[in-house]
């Protein structure tokens, strides 16, 4: 129940954060609504393939996209207002990365992967749909730019792979985890504590 | 036999979209083929993989491949002259659209996916082609900036999934829906009907 | 034992390569890292999920990240050195092309894969994770641009093919193609034999 409210809270993040990314490449309304569902629901897709579940979850259950769609649209018309929350929509993202890649190494243990194998899965459910969201809009995808995102993802992923293996209950570990990733991301984006740049290759303008 | 005959067609008209996009980027004769190939083929790994089919339909039919390779060579050698039959292309891309997205969803119905998955994967088997083709070419994907593209092929996977929940026979269905997908792109064409840009986003020069 | 061997010193230069290439993107050191693993390990994840093998072997061996994340890290710290050894970088990527290639394609017979789809997708496996590189880097991908490199990995990958159809030794088969994909390549950059662009379309200055 408190993990199906956080979904569909991921979902609704990566939705408005895939939005928003469109309206500013001035995409069309329906350039923007493919880039929010695509980046809300491509993490889920690229798990369920990883893992063998045909036809993916994600593309099951209609009220996934039309949460998302419905977000996408409400960012479309009134991105101005939503650009200025952007404080909300950076916690929001956080939110979804570690709900998804928290919740998505729980599905992975669920269906029998080992405990390894789930938790790069879970990590790549939680970096896969902002990747293909750079991927479309030609960008660096900022999985390889920022301040710790693939590391935060990594690290719920692994505290879920140890509730697995110490036998403790899935429900409250993935809470827990997922927390753990929001908060790793609020501290690396307050101290903007970004890794260093190898020596003689000097940062963009 | 009428929907092989189409299908050979869309691989044609897909095949030809990629190789031009290819030539233009400036690509030698190898990547001009290899790009003409993933146009044609890759719609349906897509679908394939989404649907668990192991190894993709695509990549175990040689005719397939045939027929994309030498579309994207005879595209390399007489491309001046096929560019200027520019209206017999964008005819040719819309039935392309239209089969692939109608088949796509015909195809995800008879491995048993539910109504609503099988039109979503039906329309990715019809965008995802051009998708990955202007991926690799580093261009902004076609379906995210032009005039009613995914939703053409949303309404023809639609009309497929209707006619699955009314018993139609799904041959005919699946012409009438492509046959309709090329006709609203036509239509989208003729009157350059883009959807609107948000507001403040200005369209680009 | 041999293959394992070659396997790993293919998982050793295409880290090494998106390490590189990430490098010269300005990417910080976790960027680095998921490019350099993401290169290692993409094509492998790629072939299994053609195959439908869940989840995928790559994802399953932690050895293989060890591998292409120390491998990664080095080229982080000591990059400067490495990129004057562009002879040994090269010949490195042309090993990873040839070992990634064949193998794929005597995996995928494993499985009972149909010979010509075995072929198509070991030249996938070979490629794929340098085209991932270059899409994730934003570059229009190498495979697409360089010298005679998608058909080095079919040639390889045909040659396996043709092992198999004759019942000769996987083992023996795989080194030999393997074999012979490094010297199309190296013959290729020797001559720097680039394949005609189309007529009309000047080559990029």
């Amino acid at each position: 129940m408190l993990l199906t409210a956080l979904e569909y809270l991921g979902l609704f993040a990566f939705a408005a954060s895939g939005a928003l990314a469109a309206v500013r490449a001035r995409l069309d309304v329906f350039g923007v609504i493919v880039v929010g569902l695509t980046t809300a629901l491509g993490g889920g897709v690229i798990r369920d393939v990883l893992l063998g579940i045909h036809p993916p979850t994600t593309l099951r259950n209609w009220p996934y996209l039309a949460v998302c769609a419905a977000t996408a649209l409400l960012v479309f018309v009134f991105h101005p207002q939503i650009a200025r929350l952007r404080r909300a929509v950076l916690l929001a993202d956080a939110l979804g990365l570690g709900v998804f890649a928290t919740a998505g190494t729980t599905i992975a243990l669920d269906t029998g992967a080992p405990v390894y194998a789930a938790c790069l899965i879970g990590m790549t459910t939680g970096i896969g749909g902002g990747a293909v969201r750079d991927l479309l809009l030609r960008e660096i995808p900022l999985v390889l730019r920022k301040e710790i995102y693939a590391v935060a993802a990594l690290a719920g992923a692994v505290l879920v792979g140890i509730g697995h293996v110490l036998r403790l209950p899935s429900g409250p570990v993935t809470v827990v985890a997922a927390a753990a990733v929001v908060a790793v991301r609020m501290v690396a984006l307050w101290r903007r504590g970004n890794a260093p740049v190898a020596r003689g290759a000097d940062p963009a303008p």
